[in-house]
């Protein structure tokens, strides 16, 4: 349990099955995530939940876990839903993965989900056809009305990203926003992000102004530079930037100079 | 059970509970719909179910039926996706409805449901929590994220439904479309359709050359003329012509001119 949506998903997930948590961040506020090493797995356990980007505590898992190595030959399941197609995932590593569309593929409405075959005809019996993957897949996908609209939209963006090139460039810009983000907060007096360095999201990043008092303002000035959705989730308060794959460098480039320009008013 | 969505639904149901089919039309190939009177209705149903307007077969239950007055004081559920906004609903008979917005409503991918407040809460436990209505309705209809374009267009539909006149103006305008379509099958010598007159639907007419070797010719004219997607559903075979609200009466009798063309040439 990494952040928000990892603490929903074992919550969900105890409708259906015996859960353990093997690792979880709570004592920290989720700004940390634990070696995989020193996750307490259980033997036999059916498969290993991770959300592998956490985007209101800002916390992105930068190398999927070899549960193999760990001695445990079980599936990683992963809800790469708000990095998705922002880097490459070694899918080796991966048994399924799913992911809602609406922050790197396309509009609302449409989820991915990648299944190894030998997955495939395990579900409950109290399982929804429609959510049975081998029904799914039995049916190319089109056992129920498919949102046929999203699906297009998110073909149009698959070809956007083979025209960047591919999953290879776009971590390589994604990791160029990032570190130009987290830079401009590191090098400041005034802004600070508490997660720590080896887990740090690209693409969400939460950060505080030091004194909480300036937020209103902040927030305001923001938005006279166009600058917008940068306050925090209620649950963690603070301001976030969210630098999906839509957001060029040169966004990220304008927010830095807004983070300085605001600083050095108040200074 | 009047049809092949409704099939479809009862042997989904009987992963949660157990079935009762109180009416089938399966022994006249579904191209009836008896008499709630003569239901089989079992005493302490939870619900009884009733998919209103079966597409593949053109069979649309005109009247909902009074259960209170049948002496089974339970909820009616509908699934009344491929004739919603059609016409008026009679909601006192009605304790749960839903349907697919991709006939009358909008793009593929959002569903519309009402539900009668004394129905919210009663979930299985094995309800995903997305699918649980009180969840839902806590929410405002956001507990998952909402497929924000399907809304948006759906509310401009609805919009223009109001300009239209609203349900009884698009019944009436539906009446008329469906009248003029079964009226030129009728009169033909060379097509049929094979529903019973109380119960044929307003929005998807099925209907045979009753010289079956004459349908491609009859297709490929059509689409000559720009009729399209006339092939019936492979499960019931000939032709279907779905005249929903976004066909106008200009369409119908496009298809009409069409059908009475392709007898002469045929005589």
């Amino acid at each position: 349990v990494s952040g928000s949506w990892s603490q929903k998903s074992q919550l969900e997930a105890r409708k259906y099955c015996t859960v353990n948590i093997a690792a979880s961040t709570e004592c920290d506020g989720h700004t940390s995530l634990p070696e995989p090493v020193t996750w307490r797995l259980s033997h036999g356990a059916s498969y290993v939940h991770v959300c592998t980007n956490e985007t209101i505590n800002g916390v992105e898992c930068h190398e999927l876990p070899d549960l193999k190595a760990l001695g445990h030959d079980v599936p990683l399941v992963i809800d790469f839903s708000s990095h998705v197609a922002s880097r490459p995932v070694d899918w080796s590593r991966v048994g399924l993965a799913f992911g809602g569309a609406q922050k790197n593929l396309g509009p609302a409405g449409l989820t991915l989900v990648v299944v190894r075959d030998d997955l495939l005809g395990h579900a409950l019996p109290a399982c929804p056809s429609a959510f049975d993957y081998k029904t799914v897949a039995d049916h190319q996908s089109m056992y129920n009305t498919p949102p046929t609209y999203a699906i297009y939209v998110a073909g149009l963006v698959f070809q956007w990203l083979k025209r960047q090139g591919g999953m290879a460039a776009m971590e390589a810009r994604n990791k160029a926003k990032a570190a130009l983000l987290y830079d401009a907060i590191d090098t400041s007096q005034l802004y600070v992000n508490k997660v720590a360095p080896n887990c740090r999201s690209r693409m969400n990043v939460p950060f505080f102004l030091r004194d909480e008092n300036l937020n209103d303002a902040f927030l305001a000035g923001a938005r006279a530079h166009g600058l917008l959705q940068l306050k925090g989730h209620k649950s963690v308060g603070g301001m976030r930037a969210s630098i999906y794959n839509a957001i060029p460098i040169e966004g990220v480039q304008a927010l830095v100079d807004y983070l300085r320009e605001f600083e050095k008013t108040q200074s």
